[in-house]
């Protein structure tokens, strides 16, 4: 009774859903055993808070089954009772899906952490929901495998956290999205019931693809409890570089010359602007650009080694330092970069500006002098047409983990600078970071006084999905949300982009739903969740739940 | 009221479903306009019969709508009078799934083939659902990309048709599946409801992703009007081998070695049996072994050209013939093959062996200097480890088209030879073979004076799926059907494999989905199905429709 408005989705509790009650905790003890029942209020926080701290639940109970079995029992139980639940796996989501928003119960799959199966010739692995990524990743490396997705949150989310997102990440462009990797699920409808789409098959045409409905639903259809999953060939070799271009048009250039030149061994093309550059190297103690501010590589302080990919090429001296987390633990090439060989006006032009934007282009292939050769092609090109000022090649696993670190941790240093409005968008390319410069002046004109707000975008250049971050020191604030919302939705979809490329839904964006989907589109939603969760236990407020109610 | 009873779903026409009238015609040609409107008995017959000529049904209307409004009021119409209809694409179907079972309106996509748009920089085609397949492949040609499927009926299958039928094809294994590749999907519901999903956003995470539900669904939830897909970069080097295996288990090996040496570049793995080459080179003029049976090439009758990728490798010399579709048009290399090079035991035994079982492989590349380094390379392993007996490398686009020939006439070859009973299926790679040699020996004990039947083994090995065909000259018999099922749906559910790998239920294997879904999964299907067709007047009788009933 003492929850009644959410403050995000003006919504209220249920009318329906029934109230804890001690009888209830008894029940789920006797069921699951008191270890994996949690009432604790102190132990509970971090379950109830989002990984942004902007979404605040207020569970009293935190359940941790260990089998499936045990998940069925217990909806079973709730679907009876009209408890509501909320899926949770590593509470790693940014769109306040994995949390609370009144008293749900916490179903965490934190429990279920078994791998049930790895096929060695096909790469079919299945795992329990609750496996954490990094651990999988670790599992199928052993076999001569990589999972098809990869995610700054790689250490805390979990597979079935994973699928309920649709997660996208670093390496869709090679991979593919999950609806296209996911093999099989196992899902606990909200009855109960075992829904048993654990296939391993490449391939299986008998009716409707039902598994498909469970990826990107938030756990708002079900809960998942395992997933078949078909993992890629581990690359024989692996390439990194990091690019300083000047403008987000040489941005796109660098972007269509890697899909043509690099092709099949493109794994990852990623960006960020200068800002993030900026708030990482304030943020984050001993992470900074791997190139100079006046675009060379600092070569004093560093040792002269040679690129694996150098030879016979123009490149200049490479330069390492034993501490790879701060700069220039890399080859650099713009210095010593021949302009003669260059579209000479553009690229003395542009050699002039400061880099505005920087990248991160990845290469996974089977064959490293392959590899290395297209790199440098490729490099050569987008040097002599202007479109790269400076640029790093990774010489050493360690060189290249750092300059992913910089992409990785840019969510991390504008939490630290304050509270952040994340928006994880699509776009057609050409038009992405258009969105970035509009919200900087729609902040500057509307909100002159907050200077301190600080407004940046990076992302998943080659999948055209930007994360546009708006981190402001003093807190979240009414004042600042009516700037940017529904200003930034109507942005979008007058560009027929989409509110959200990757993230998903959740609480954030419940109430936004119509500005990516018609309502006949959100009607047949509503359908299918009324049809499989009839009482609404699993997950409310998420989604599609304004429409409903 | 004169078709009553189907032969071959045991269905009786759905008693609440309307007899066409006069002046339903009459509306349909107000609406549609004279033209498109088909009542002639002649004209009816093709539409009417499957292309396997297995199925017949008795619908007296085609309906040619040119436009996603016109379908919109025909399925209106039909749904307001409970009329059922059929859609139909190109007719390619090999599951009975687009013609009608009784007296069904037949809804052609044919006169629907406008391409709507196509993004030269993401690769995002959005086209009508009626456009062949060949035809979208030409016009994205002509921007540098490919259609991410390909199949032997790309003539005239339509991508609405691929789409219904999820088709995965020959480079499914390179591109993935069409629930990766489907952007978004126009779909016209049962009453008449156009459901706008036509995003052509690489990523969107905005609820459920309700077009996943129709692709694969073979057109039982809704008609598809329009298609955006993600084509892919068209590959710059393009090769082809044809190889020789003693067995099937070198089959197996050559695939796994082509995984990881082809690795990135591999785009199909395709393998066929003796019999399939047999019933090939006797059925179809012209078409014939590129490899002899004495497993050389036939270097008489044949000039000697190099093969592209000959330098600096020990391939033998290389045979070239002005008649593609004539064997022996390509590079052989086992005759001259260095047996020094190879584990000369197993080497020179595996070379007295007959070649049982054939193989395609192919690369797609943007690098034509490293793919044929790389296709030397695994070449020269397969051999020297024994699994391949000989083999030929393509050197022109006209070899290889013959190449691929030999795999995609093999259907029509057994449709020359018999009727075919087609089971498309998925098993684990490592038995998939037994399943033809179970059924071979089945058939020899059950049915011993029946020596005339042909049973063969073909298919996308790559993605562990096989088409088992056993083509009988005097024609579908009951007595044949009794020995193939349900023996053979029960071996692949003994196997864990999928009863339906590509082609679909349709209402050849409605039946016997049991075999592949459980009752639970049937059940879910069923809703979906009653949620969105209501009144079941969208192709009634196929894929769920004897769970409903
Ligand atoms: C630093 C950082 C980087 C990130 N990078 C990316 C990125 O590149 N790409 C990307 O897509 N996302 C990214 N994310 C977002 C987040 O990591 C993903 O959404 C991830 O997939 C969530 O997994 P999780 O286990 O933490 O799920 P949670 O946060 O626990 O839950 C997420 C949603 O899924 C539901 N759910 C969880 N488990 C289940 C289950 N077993 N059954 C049913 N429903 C379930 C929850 O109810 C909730 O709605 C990032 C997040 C962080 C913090
Ligand atoms: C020689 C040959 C080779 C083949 N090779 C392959 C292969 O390699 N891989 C493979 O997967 N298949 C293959 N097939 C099968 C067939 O070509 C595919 O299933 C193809 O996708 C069907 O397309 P279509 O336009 O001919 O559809 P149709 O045969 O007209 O219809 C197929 C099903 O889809 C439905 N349908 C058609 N259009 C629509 C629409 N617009 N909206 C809703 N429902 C619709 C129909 O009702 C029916 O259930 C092959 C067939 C032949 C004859």
């Amino acid at each position: 009774p003492i929850f009644k408005r959410c403050g995000h989705c003006q919504a209220t509790r249920g009318p329906s859903y029934s109230q804890l009650q001690t009888s209830d905790v008894e029940w789920f003890k006797r069921c699951l055993g008191e270890s994996n029942v949690v009432t604790d209020v102190e132990r509970l926080k971090s379950f109830n808070r989002d990984w942004m701290k902007k979404y605040q639940g207020h569970s009293q109970l935190l359940l941790r089954p260990k089998t499936t079995q045990h998940v069925s029992e217990v909806l079973a139980y709730c679907n009876e009772r009209s408890l509501p639940i909320v899926p949770q796996g590593g509470n790693t989501g940014l769109v306040g899906g994995g949390v609370p928003v009144f008293d749900e119960i916490i179903l965490s799959t934190q429990g279920m952490t078994r791998i049930l199966s790895f096929e060695e010739s096909s790469g079919a692995l299945v795992a329990e929901a609750g496996c954490v990524l990094q651990a999988l990743d670790d599992h199928v490396t052993g076999h001569g495998y990589i999972m098809p997705l990869d995610l700054g949150a790689k250490g805390s989310c979990c597979i079935g956290g994973n699928v309920s997102t649709n997660a996208g990440g670093l390496r869709l462009l090679r991979y593919g999205s999950l609806h296209g990797s996911v093999l099989g699920l196992e899902v606990v409808m909200a009855d109960g019931t075992i829904l048993d789409l654990l296939k391993t098959l490449r391939k299986d045409n008998t009716g409707y693809d039902l598994k498909q409905l469970f990826i990107g639903a938030e756990g708002t259809l079900g809960v998942i409890t395992a997933v078949a999953i078909q993992c890629a060939p581990r690359p024989a070799s692996v390439q990194s570089v990091f690019l300083a271009c000047p403008s987000f048009e040489a941005v796109t250039k660098v972007l269509g010359t890697a899909k043509t030149m690099l092709a099949e061994i493109l794994s990852a093309a990623e960006f960020l602007d200068q800002h993030c550059m900026r708030v990482v190297e304030e943020q984050l103690e001993g992470v900074s650009n791997p190139l100079t501010d006046s675009g060379t590589c600092t070569a004093a302080s560093a040792a002269v080694a040679a690129a694996p990919g150098s030879e016979g090429t123009n490149k200049g001296p490479a330069c390492t330092d034993s501490n790879t987390t701060t700069g220039c633990s890399t080859s650099s090439f713009a210095s010593t970069f021949d302009p003669d060989n260059a579209a000479s006006s553009s690229s003395s032009a542009s050699l002039q500006l400061p880099p505005r934007f920087y990248m991160v282009i990845e290469t996974h292939g089977s064959h490293e002098a392959h590899d290395v050769e297209k790199l440098d092609a490729f490099l050569e090109a987008v040097m002599s047409e202007g479109h790269v000022l400076d640029g790093c090649v990774a010489t050493s696993k360690a060189q290249s983990d750092s300059m992913w670190h910089i992409r990785e941790v840019i969510a991390e240093a504008c939490g630290r600078a304050g509270s952040v409005y994340k928006y994880d968008v699509s776009l057609p390319v050409q038009v992405m970071y258009q969105l970035v410069e509009a919200v900087q002046q729609r902040l500057a004109s509307q909100l002159p006084h907050r200077q301190d707000i600080l407004t940046l975008g990076y992302g998943h250049v080659g999948d055209g999905n930007l994360h546009l971050n708006v981190s402001v020191p003093s807190g979240y604030s009414q004042e600042v949300q009516e700037v940017l919302e529904p200003f930034i939705y109507e942005w979008i979809q007058g560009h027929s982009g989409s509110i959200s490329a990757e993230h998903g839904i959740g609480l954030m964006k419940a109430g936004a739903l119509t500005y990516s989907k018609s309502l006949k589109a959100i009607q047949v939603m509503s359908s299918i969740k009324s049809m499989l969760d009839p009482k609404g236990i699993i997950n409310p407020y998420k989604v599609v739940y304004k429409q409903q109610a």
